[in-house]
C-alpha cells in the first residue's frame, strides 16, 4: 500500500555540498560545519520558541534519492561498513537509500533571524528540502543508559566522514 | 511548493489506543506499555540487524490529522501547556498537529520475530502507518552535555500522560 500525499515543502537547506559521496554522513559527526535553513514565508510564525532549544530535528526529503524506480534494495552495505563489504537490512542503517527518502538531522540551532535559522552539524546536500522541524527534548529522546547499538558498536567512526572518504562505491556484482 | 510523492507503507503500529486524547503523548513517557509492528511480508528482509539495537526511532503518518485542509494553525496552544493555554510555534512543539503530519516515536524494541517488532512505549493509536525505522546510534542521536529544551524545561512532565487527561481541549474562541 501506497500513500499518496501530498508534502509541503517548509524550507530549504543550504549547506556547502552538492554531492552526496562527499557530504559528511552525519550531523552529530560533523558540528564544526554550519548550515543555513531558509523557512518559507508562510510558515515563519511556526518558529515562534524554537530559538530557546539547543538542539533540533531536522526532517528532510532526500530529493537525490528520490523517484520512481528508485528503490534501494532491502539489504545493502551500509558507508560505514564500505571496507568490508557487510549488507545490512536497511531498517538498521541510517543510510540515505531508505524506502521513503526520509532524513533526520540532529541539528544544533545556533540562531534564528526571521525566516532563517543557522545551524551546526551539516550532513545534507544544498537544496535538500525540509518537511517538519521538531524540538529536542531530553526527556523524550535521549534514553536511559547506554543502550546497545547493533554493528554500529563494532566500527570506528572519525567526525567529518563522509562516503567518499571511506571507500568508492564498488560496482555491482 | 508540495511534493506530491508516494510514500509507501512499510508496516501498521498495533497498541491499544483508538483514539487520539486517551493516548499517551511520547514513547519515552509510557515506556510500561507494549505494542507491535507488522512489517509489510515484502520489507521484511530490511529488518536484518535491527533486533541488535536497543532503541529505533519510528516515523509513522499520523493519517487522523492528515487529509486536504488539515493543516493546523502556525502557533497552538500543545496538550502540554493547555492548563496555561500558552500558544507556541508548531515547529518548537512536539505535538501531532503539524505541517506534515508525520510521527517520530523512540521506541525500544523489545524482539523481532519474522516481520513482528514487539516495542516498548506506547504514543501511537492502533492502525498508524510507519513510513520509516532507523536504528537509534547514541554517537549521532545524543547531544552532549545537557541541552536547553524550552518551555519543555519549565514544565512538569509525568509519565503516561495523555491529552484528556492534561485537560479538556477548549473550543476556539
Amino acid at each position: 500500500m501506497d500513500l499518496n500525499v501530498p508534502l509541503p515543502v517548509i524550507g530549504i537547506v543550504h549547506t556547502g555540498y552538492a554531492e552526496l559521496e562527499a557530504t559528511p554522513i552525519q550531523a552529530g559527526l560533523n558540528r564544526a560545519e554550519q548550515g543555513t535553513i531558509d523557512i518559507a514565508g508562510r510558515y515563519q510564525e511556526g518558529l515562534d520558541g524554537l530559538a530557546e532549544f539547543d538542539y533540533a530535528w531536522l526532517v528532510t526529503w532526500l530529493h537525490r534519492l528520490a523517484g520512481p524506480g528508485r528503490e534501494p534494495p532491502l539489504r545493502h552495505v551500509p558507508f560505514l561498513l564500505r571496507s568490508q563489504q557487510r549488507t545490512k537490512g536497511i531498517f538498521a542503517t541510517r543510510g540515505p537509500k531508505r524506502v521513503n527518502p526520509i532524513g533526520l538531522s540532529l541539528i544544533q540551532i545556533l540562531d534564528v533571524t526571521g525566516p532563517v535559522i543557522r545551524f551546526a552539524g551539516v550532513d545534507l546536500v544544498d537544496g535538500t528540502p525540509v518537511i517538519d522541524l521538531k524540538p529536542y527534548v531530553t526527556r523524550f529522546d535521549r534514553p536511559a543508559g547506554e543502550p546497545r547499538c547493533g554493528w554500529f558498536d563494532q566500527v570506528t567512526i572519525t567526525d567529518g566522514i563522509t562516503p567518499a572518504r571511506l571507500a568508492p562505491p564498488r560496482p555491482p556484482a
